[in-house]
């Protein structure tokens, strides 16, 4: 994931601090924290700092004056009717922070959810590294026909040579352009003494969307379950659903009791309307229930259909 | 401040419990971290976790893979250029969550709040305790003739003891209805066998304002900092402005450099008008100024006067 | 509802207002402008603008230059596709503003959501006006017994009348207390000249929690239906709930096809986990499937059989 | 800013579209609605919907129940009382919505303002048009020299062209690519019928950050007046501040008396340090007073200086 040894040498001295503490504590994250995990070629995800626990969602669903909590199976049995009934407020009460590297039209994304802190890295203050995406070959994937924000089957021979080739061409030429246009070094000196050089917030327009950028990003659990809800799922692009997989694994260490509520409740659970609820009860008392019938178009009724793995 | 015994026993233990963190740890608020500060009669305000410290901000504003931080004179130098420019997402980083005991007039003012987390005790669940708010009589203020808002002078004699009376008495009759209404004892026992009991979701709206309720209440540091600009000025209600005033002590502790930025920028500092800004560039020219030309109608000239600590 | 002749002559003289527009307008709530829905004994809601229509949706989700629809048809198509798919945005284009007068502790439920924009009444600088709410014969409900947080049936005889008579009682004197504290009428003169008078934003704090309030809020589609799916909810508490059903009303005819989309999916619809899709699966194929077996605990199982009108 | 014809039609349409409404009406501001106003080579912004007026916020503050507003004057008096004293919640009470087309780069700043509504072009589901920026030659400037996010001179003479040519042939040939890649026209058919054609989702990573984009963006006027004083203000990035300015226009129809405090109070206005403060005090005062003996440190000082038009 391209750290240099100066990050690696900062990474591993920060992981090297310890300090006595009386917060609630995670020691299956803590093992983890400050260390990327790499995603996509030069991307990595990594936890920079937590706040609580799965206790801490019971200790503030009861408002308590200690830790609130009891048994861990009484724990669980409160998290998943928390879930369950949709009571949000007490997973924001665990927070979690994370350093990402990322591509810019996946930033585009991501940024979409409000809900969160962030800082990153200025572009306009600072001088982007020489580092952009290119698709492993396996997601090299054509455009779906059915569905205009699906990828189809992977491109092969030559059409994917050549679409590599493109990219990286153009991604190192236009980088190597905004070298050019910048003319100073990362010391800040010129290059060429004869030139001025362009401003940094306008040279950095000539860089193509699949250059990394980073940044920090912080969020409560509650609002990262739902970024997560929707960027693990199949739907979502595959080069955001990396990332979100990797969260998915500090989820896991974090806060595993919330992370199988999570997992039966949302991320495995769907979301039926009253049409498909009826077609369903039907099929329950054991009546025929065709599409026409049902009420639903073609197109829940192949949903629902998917949903009960039954052929349509 | 009301705690009962095995309140106490569970706070103890709580401050017992230590473990060994990587995380930033600030061992000024962890001296006071589960611990109740009295406020109000009933009342008090404790940290019961926090996220990130004075170099969490420094980390953020430079997107750093190791500790962001050089010397302390750099990082109070930013802090300050940071909230000298309003670059507010720095701040953001920083995490803090607090328990807190109020009366419901002052939960009313607070929840208006809306960027923070909330779980609030619930008195359609649970029933609520005997303790309710009377202020001191230095705080027994007359109605203000100049300020709809405000306060003036305290109120003596016949007619302080009289509202005190009446204050207690109506809590008290109010909370005993409220019991009698409920039929029930702690355990859910009926205490009159012949009777059903009102629901407690219904029950609990004869209870006065002044009633105390408590909740987790979770926030970031920059809009921390924003509560803390409205509600410990000196505008503010007075039984928030003691809420306000005792987190000013923890913000001291947790973010010491912060703090002093905070106490010079926002709240010693002041926001000046275009008009207000042409008088002052008059008066240190040594020009001699009026209200009448200077633009300002009587209240803002007064403001302008009172800022400067000049006689309007 | 308890308008006064003044307001209700200028909620006319509002209503009387003509001007033409190049907005989208929709003729249904046009209609019902202005003009308060009765709610609780004298509650309110009122819609008292809106921004956007059904339109409006399609044309967010297209981001259109002209109106961005075709027909009513595909238009349904879309915004039916968009709730099922959880897209949420383009329902945020549209808002919509409210002015309700409630009772306090409905007031406190309600302010929970926070995203959106609220101005309420302010006690501490008025005076609240002597409207208490006193729930309906059909509404006094004891305790339930098997939900902490839900009503039994309905109280009678001798328990009854004694606790109406202690919820009018208390708000009487507690509002009269409240007077005699304030010293003033509502032209801000003294009624006894030898009393100074308490202020404003403490005398309050001597009301009942049943006291009516009232406030401006403002809110988008996407965060009503929210709130709604909530509130009209049959967990709900009744108080709020009538609200909710209030609201429901002028979402109809607000956006007629926005209204059936979300009575379908999100009111009639019911998430499943991925436990009890399982049980499903097995129920459609035959299989006989019992709760032991079923891998869900007591009250999902019979929360489940509860949505497939089916006995536990 | 590369209207089509069909475009245009379409906004002619919408133009011609009246009805009548019980809603406050604008008639400044209607006159240009749907109307883009342009901005930078190819972006416009351009007012698609709005709720409420000056009136609104008045309204809001008094919560009344017909128009809240008595005179002008007193209008103007207490929305100026509003915005000094930092009551924002009635200003939330209106909504404006815009189609703003816009270069990625200058979208990526945009969004970081997360109170907001968002919609934007999908270039996930859609193919993006061959629209770029390329900057004005008098915005053509050199990196600052003493602000590292600043500009310097206009460059000149061959490196100015020499920096053109690289953007625009960057952008021709990265665009050329990215249809080479999907290998489809408008109409989803393949060009070259021998390849399949990568997925848009990720050919659009090949384009340059100066491409255009489009959204549509709604926000309440409090969180719009905190948008247009960050990027209408001088340290704002020129592409961002044209894009300010034009709503700053739209903002002068739509609510004349809120603008005009907005300029007075905030873009117009200054915030001082207690210590700043302090410096002034003693200035008025007749005292001699150096950087030296202020406390502040050189950049305050000279900070201080310029915002009184003194020489440092």
């Amino acid at each position: 994931m391209g750290l240099t040894s100066e990050q690696r040498a900062e990474i591993d001295a920060q992981r090297m601090d310890r300090a006595e503490t009386r917060r609630a504590c995670v020691p299956a994250l803590e093992e983890v924290l400050y260390e990327p995990i790499a995603v996509l070629d030069h991307g990595f995800v990594r936890v920079i700092d937590y706040m609580g626990d799965d206790g801490a969602i019971v200790q503030a669903a009861r408002v308590s004056y200690g830790k609130g909590t009891r048994r861990v199976q009484d724990d669980a049995g409160l998290i998943n009717y928390l879930m369950r009934h949709r009571h949000t407020t007490p997973f924001e009460m665990c927070e979690i922070k994370y350093h990402v590297k990322l591509p810019i039209f996946v930033a585009r994304q991501w940024i979409r959810h409000r809900t969160a802190n962030v800082n990153e890295y200025s572009a306009r203050y600072s001088i982007l590294d020489k580092e952009y995406y290119i698709p492993a070959p396996d997601q090299l994937a054509a455009q779906s026909r059915s569905n205009r924000q699906g990828r189809g089957a992977v491109l092969e021979g030559d059409e994917a040579s050549h679409v590599l080739e493109m990219l990286r061409d153009d991604a190192e030429r236009c980088y190597a352009d905004y070298e050019r246009m910048l003319n100073e070094d990362r010391e800040g000196n010129s290059v060429d003494a004869g030139r001025a050089g362009l401003a940094r917030e306008l040279a950095r327009m000539n860089l193509t969307l699949n250059t990394y950028t980073q940044w920090y990003w912080k969020i409560d659990l509650h609002n990262l379950l739902h970024f997560l809800s929707l960027r693990a799922d199949p739907h979502a692009q595959y080069e955001i659903r990396v990332y979100a997989d990797a969260m998915l694994e500090t989820l896991k260490r974090w806060v595993p009791i919330t992370f199988d509520a999570f997992m039966n409740h949302r991320m495995g659970g769907v979301l039926l309307s009253a049409g498909a609820l009826e077609v369903i009860k039907g099929m329950v008392a054991g009546e025929p229930v065709t599409q026409h019938e049902s009420g639903l178009n073609k197109r829940e009724w192949r949903e629902l259909m998917a949903v009960l793995d039954r052929e349509g």
